[in-house]
């Protein structure tokens, strides 16, 4: 019996094939620093456990294929405060920013399709694109460059006719880089010259830390038939458990298609759609405190990191990871070896690997993502681990 | 900008396409009985919504990309009580039924494959089957026969060398086929031999009328490794909005293909995986007075047909739904004169009509599915609707 070639083109993910291993290291009684996950450890919002505590049907019906009108209307009230009109029908909310790449995908993209990613990248792009029968084509970038990629001869060279879309995550993952003004016009208006949709995935967008405004794509009118934009209440609201993604579009020919993906598994939660709506209420200024948290701790993960001899990156300004380049020679042997071999005081660390984040082979061997979704003084001692970790790995091999 | 040849060859749910017309009739004032979705109108146990209501975590964490361990405890339990022992690795928690579908079609199905269904199927079976590149190859039944299609000869003509897997519905959508413990082991049987997984749906197992006992393809350890099931507590429980399904397969390479699209989408909801774990400590006999009240609505159902002139059906066995072919020349032209140009006393009806649910072009055209979700008093007005509407359709057409 076979298996399809494109799922066999895929792969587990890079953030979770260690977790064997981990459960492995904790029976032992060692204390694992988890920096390989985007799991925050703020609290959810109440608003969210009090809607769950309010549900009252008496029968936990279907929710629309469309999602709950309620949680439209949140989303819609909150893209006004960001400048951005939005009809009921431009959104379709999604099984967590997941599906409703997975979507995207399946409408866009045929077998032998190519869609151009900055690399470094998110490494479930790979498998959605994969499964769809595609190929990335990666636009490479690097930390002494601040990975930046919005240049218009170094996209180009990126497209050809074989290329349906652009796919950017601005705040980026696993970089941390976010768009100027400027870059981010300028990659829609490539888009829109190629005749492109290009696909902004936005998930990260409240965690920017040097003072810039809100951004989205759908900020520009003139790209907007270009435009689709992947959001999801999980990081925003620190409710990655309710699985509420959101696929939104001004372009009604691709939203008629994701429609029909939509009503094909029916439709998503209702309780989480209905609790979801409940967080689009909560006051913009509920995220100052989360933001100034998350900067003292990219500050303390920076200035720690800057201390390590070899080790190279660049000062994330959004999101809330960092990609380093280490002084070792295989990413995957020095985690095995973290969770095997090695302990201080009984405690190790965990990231992701670097190499699924890119689609270069060879690339990111020597590399790891770290979130910095811990406290700062759990991620100070996560870093003196890995510092004392750097020297004892060199010193055995 | 080009869409997927794939998601282009997609249709809209027939079960859902008629919805903004019948929102429509709805804001004209006419009441409308709705026998097209399979949407139960039984209480959902308050067991779910007691253990929304005593969620209590601060953060609301992903779960388990393989689910939350208390689900799939339950789920073992559940089916050690008919007979079948599974480890929890054997388990695969869904966004309902309708993911475990689409990503047993991504990890099976290639480019140019096929896949057996008899027809008529569930329709979305054709979305996950396209979007995988495939084709069904549809094994053709009739009301006649009583749509039966466990028949060695007949299954075996469509096999052939671009065969990947035999995709059957027990008890059966649309039709209520239950089959026999032969019929069953006949088809395991020839799965085998051919090298072929085959995937049992077995989301209406609970709702069978004739004193059968409850059935599942893993009851069969020889087969074991050919069988892949997909399960929900969607029906069981009368808790579709909880999209709460199950993949269920022994075949540990097949649930290591599977395990990559988990984890390319992260999780299902917490909080619904945790609440659907407290339906699986119901005791077996909750189902008893449900099996009562579908089988009078069956019984109802079928009475009133019987002594409509023209129609042409098979009792179903089991599930909650009814395929029958009409008098009529066209289905979807009869809902739309129902919902736009009649009705009795103010009040009209809607099914699901029938050309979806077959693969065969041109077949389906008079036929339409009911779902018996509605109580006895309306569905038996339902029915009158029908026969009078028939009269009326047919005089002016």
């Amino acid at each position: 019996m076979k298996f399809s070639s494109k799922m066999e083109r895929c792969g587990l993910s890079p953030m979770r094939k260690f977790n064997p291993y981990a459960d492995e290291t904790k029976a032992r009684g060692i204390k694992i620093y988890h920096l390989n996950i985007g799991q925050p450890d703020i609290l959810t919002p109440d608003a969210y456990f009090q809607a769950l505590r309010d549900f009252s049907e008496p029968v936990l019906a279907y929710c629309p294929s469309t999602g709950v009108p309620e949680l439209l209307d949140g989303v819609r009230h909150y893209y006004r405060g960001i400048g951005v009109e939005l009809e009921r029908r431009d959104i379709l909310p999604t099984n967590g920013g997941s599906e409703a790449l997975q979507m995207t995908m399946a409408a866009l993209l045929d077998d032998g399709d190519e869609i151009v990613i900055p690399e470094p990248f998110y490494p479930n792009y790979h498998t959605s694109v994969t499964l769809a029968g595609a190929t990335i084509r990666p636009l490479t970038t690097c930390p002494e460059e601040n990975y930046h990629y919005a240049d218009r001869a170094r996209v180009e060279a990126c497209i050809n006719e074989h290329t349906r879309a652009i796919l950017i995550t601005n705040p980026g993952n696993p970089t941390g880089t976010v768009l100027t003004r400027e870059e981010l016009e300028l990659m829609l208006q490539i888009a829109k010259e190629h005749d492109l949709f290009i696909i902004v995935d936005e998930v990260y967008r409240e965690f920017i830390y040097d003072g810039q405004p809100l951004t989205s794509a759908l900020q520009y009118p003139e790209f907007e038939q270009n435009v689709i934009i992947i959001d999801s209440v999980s990081k925003r609201f620190s409710a990655c458990g309710a699985r509420v993604g959101l696929l939104i579009s001004k372009n009604k020919a691709f939203m008629s298609q994701a429609l029909k993906w939509c009503q094909c598994r029916l439709s998503g939660s209702t309780a989480d759609q209905i609790a979801a709506a409940a967080l689009y209420s909560l006051d913009p200024s509920y995220f100052d405190a989360i933001r100034d948290e998350y900067r003292r701790r990219r500050d303390a993960m920076v200035r720690k990191l800057r201390a390590i001899p070899g080790v190279i990156f660049a000062e994330p300004q959004g999101a809330f990871y960092l990609m380093a380049a280490l002084p070792i020679d295989d990413a995957d042997r020095f985690q095995m070896w973290l969770l095997q071999h090695f302990d201080d005081n009984g405690e190790t660390v965990m990231f992701s690997c670097g190499e699924p984040f890119y689609a270069t082979p060879g690339m990111g061997k020597n590399e790891v993502r770290m979130a910095y979704v811990l406290c700062q003084e759990d991620l100070e001692r996560a870093m003196d681990i890995l510092a004392k970790a750097l020297v004892e790995y060199n010193k055995q091999h």
